[in-house]
């Protein structure tokens, strides 16, 4: 049998609601324009998203595999089957750069496990923009995904994260349900310490962007911003 | 006085060691060429950076001021005198997305705090790259720059990582001066966990580009990569 090219499984990032030409660079364009066969998360976005790098894009010669929280692990090794034969393998997350804050990590886990190449590429993340533009300390931080739901625990969640970030002199990320901001954000402002510096970084790279840092004490006398429904991540430093 | 055309901070990504193509989007390199009024954290570089976006970059009409680790809170103000005047300022690091891993975040703070409006835009972070491509936790995790340079410490820091991964299910990420880079991968597999997963990152986006993920104990049978001076993130899971 001939010595195939070797295939790799590759990170792709989509954009996170700005446009593609502030969020995708042109090599890296290409590499997804190139590839036919995708894991990703949701294929309607994804769909849309390839439609929008290239109207003229093959959907009818892609194929599509599901990759999302209800996926079990045992149906990995087959989303990756198109690397056997030599094929790259494309994953696409529903927002930003998959493998961080989604499920990809299970089959880029998988893909080490078997000895196939990995590649990652430039793209938008919601918490590495956020964690830049947030003036806090970017040389040590902690990203922690959805803090609990439950009342009770969200404050001793918020309150661990304040302790932790003072101890460690850590920059502590977070985000919320969107349809739940506004009021996450009043919790989180009657629940911190005054003097504890708060970021709201919303709808980054779109067109209303917003971030803005202060202290608890100067967001409490401040008009809320509306970030209902918007994807904001928040960042805490005391 | 007439009202001047709303100035902003603009974080700007550079290159990592790899093509600009594959590195800044399109949009994000016309925002960059269109200033005129940097902060840099090294002049040479930056130099070279804007020059290689564009060869007829006006170098000789832009102004440069330095940050670095020496620089001290009461010259930022002076950096930013030009967003009074209506004129855009731009961040820019040596290496990546600046605020990050550098002490761009002084001035981002500072414009929080004089209440000047903040960018940030899309491009190339390693420490980003890698934990996509780490299959590791990327729903969980925290950054923590270089571990101490004492051998006891350094111990120390390792271990406690280790634990933190295993209590919090945590990725663990961190660096090391790149001259020191073989003798830390000796060091860290000497000091590690047999099952504990590591994840060793190097020259990300460069063409020698090596990702891999595997536990200790399997990393200890195998031929370590060349990673000596090579830009390179270290990831742990126990």
């Amino acid at each position: 049998m001939s010595q195939l090219p070797k295939a790799s499984l590759k990170l792709f990032p989509c954009t996170i609601g700005g446009e593609i030409n502030y969020s995708i660079p042109e090599g890296v364009k290409m590499e997804i324009l190139e590839c036919r066969n995708f894991i990703v998360e949701n294929e309607r976005t994804a769909r849309r998203f390839l439609k929008a790098l290239d109207r003229n894009f093959p959907l009818e010669e892609t194929q599509m595999s599901l990759l999302n929280k209800h996926s079990r692990e045992q149906e990995i090794p087959l989303m990756l089957k198109a690397l056997e034969q030599g094929n790259d393998v494309g994953i696409l997350s529903e927002s930003g750069c998959p493998a961080v804050g989604d499920p990809g990590a299970l089959v880029v886990a998988m893909a080490h496990k078997k000895g196939y190449q990995v590649k990652p590429f430039t793209g938008p993340s919601s918490f590495l923009l956020a964690l830049m533009a947030s003036g806090l300390n970017g040389q040590q931080f902690a990203f922690h995904g959805y803090l609990p739901v439950q009342e009770n625990e969200k404050i001793k969640s918020l309150k661990y994260l304040e302790n932790e970030s003072k101890a460690k002199n850590q920059t502590q990320l977070f985000m919320e349900t969107p349809y739940r901001n506004i009021k996450f954000l009043a919790f989180i402002l009657k629940t911190l310490n005054p003097s504890t510096f708060l970021c709201v970084a919303s709808n980054l790279s779109c067109e209303d962007e917003y971030v803005r840092t202060m202290t608890v004490q100067d967001w409490r006398k401040t008009e809320l911003p509306d970030i209902h429904k918007k994807p904001t991540v928040f960042l805490l430093q005391s």
